[in-house]
């Protein structure tokens, strides 16, 4: 669980998504990465050159569902396939294999999903990688 | 006509993201701000401290109907109105009233809109503003 | 009321597809043409070097609704405005003014909708022009 | 992958969609055929008489998943399915299975994806085989 404190916020979204950035340089992987917060709707969204054009329904998509699930959405595909807990979620808005992760804020009972990030783009393995780059300004400021 | 030269890319959009930030602090309003290419896809998108939580869904929709119809959203109000030549467009996707800007590239029979700006969250006239001030880099680099 | 024969085919949306073509070019305009069938559905598309990114959902959108509704679309800005018969209709598929034109096919009572053209990309009035010259291929064949 | 050089425009996606039409003739099956460009926004689509209904929703899908993914779509039902690193994609206009190619243009680190062709309509292989000879119009000009 990535944990840090307070809100999610346009200055903080934005360096999250520099180090989602930096991460992709050393990947060689052309990204997008949404930031939303704690209602689930977009504070940030940057596209590089050359990455897909689907990233504006994939990035905001993985950043949504980790908020809505309250966790990676690289758990989900052993959940939403055929006889799983969540079978068939995917869609309308849901977006449910790797690269979204949720930001967690406070401690123990009080703790709660402040926001999340999302990255297309790479394969789900280096978005995966970037969106933790990402979620790790979150954790360590 | 806002006219300007070459493609839409992220260094550019966060530029002129920049301007219309900056003049929205002058207008003393909380705006979201939205850069598609000439594709209609989304690049950029930044959301103030404050501002909206419907502008993921306004300024992505400005830009996006400013590229669609290559005018100004600010002229559309006339045309989309009851009897208007263009009555009912606005929904699914077309945002019809001020704040979005397209993003004219190269003179004469080969200019196209190489991308569009859209502004939410203050009043229209702010939002104008803000578009505006966002456009004038495309337009002086 | 554009009348013909027959049931509106691939060949035919093609021919019909050139003629609004050529009236685009002779008005300078960059139009999508879409021909629906019977049901509503997609036949034949066609955008032009330069036309608007909108045109695949605006020209299909007024051939359908030209189906659906059995009238040219330019009828409809009166009908579909605040207290109109139709208020409040644009939107979720429908496109409510000019460059909609439906196929009507036999006569007198047997008459039926065969199919419909839409155009969008020029000026209302150019994406009627290039409908009806469209249209007239259906009626002389 | 499928390597060619320029942009898609409309003379050369009804070049393709003739080709993918000859190659249905061959193979006996009524399709519908999609050309998307870079933006993934629709260029052209042609649907044979007697295929199905659902054609102007699969092709482009077909072609726009395949834009989006930078993949053949036949690659997709191993990764889409349960459990698998993009499990659930399907659905919101992603179409996962084969039929769907992209366009690439350039050489090396410059390469990009011009555009994409979708077909639908025959067996899967049928569509692939019909994508195939669309996409090697793309590729041999």
């Amino acid at each position: 669980m990535i944990r840090g404190k307070g809100r999610v916020n346009l200055e903080l979204a934005l360096r999250m998504t520099e180090a989602a950035m930096k991460q992709a340089f050393r990947e060689g992987a052309a990204i997008s990465v949404a930031v939303v917060d704690e209602g689930g709707n977009l504070v940030s969204f940057q596209r590089m050159e050359g990455a897909e054009v689907s990233g504006p329904t994939l990035a905001p998509g993985k950043a949504y569902t980790s908020v809505a699930l309250r966790r990676p959405t690289s758990e989900l595909p052993a959940l939403t396939g055929p006889g799983g807990e969540l079978a068939g979620l995917a869609g309308s808005g849901f977006v449910c294999f790797g690269g979204g992760i949720p930001l967690w804020s406070g401690y123990g009972g009080a703790a709660y999903v402040a926001g999340g990030i999302g990255v297309s783009g790479g394969t789900v393995t280096q978005d995966v990688a970037c969106a933790e780059a990402a979620a790790s300004v979150w954790a360590s400021r």
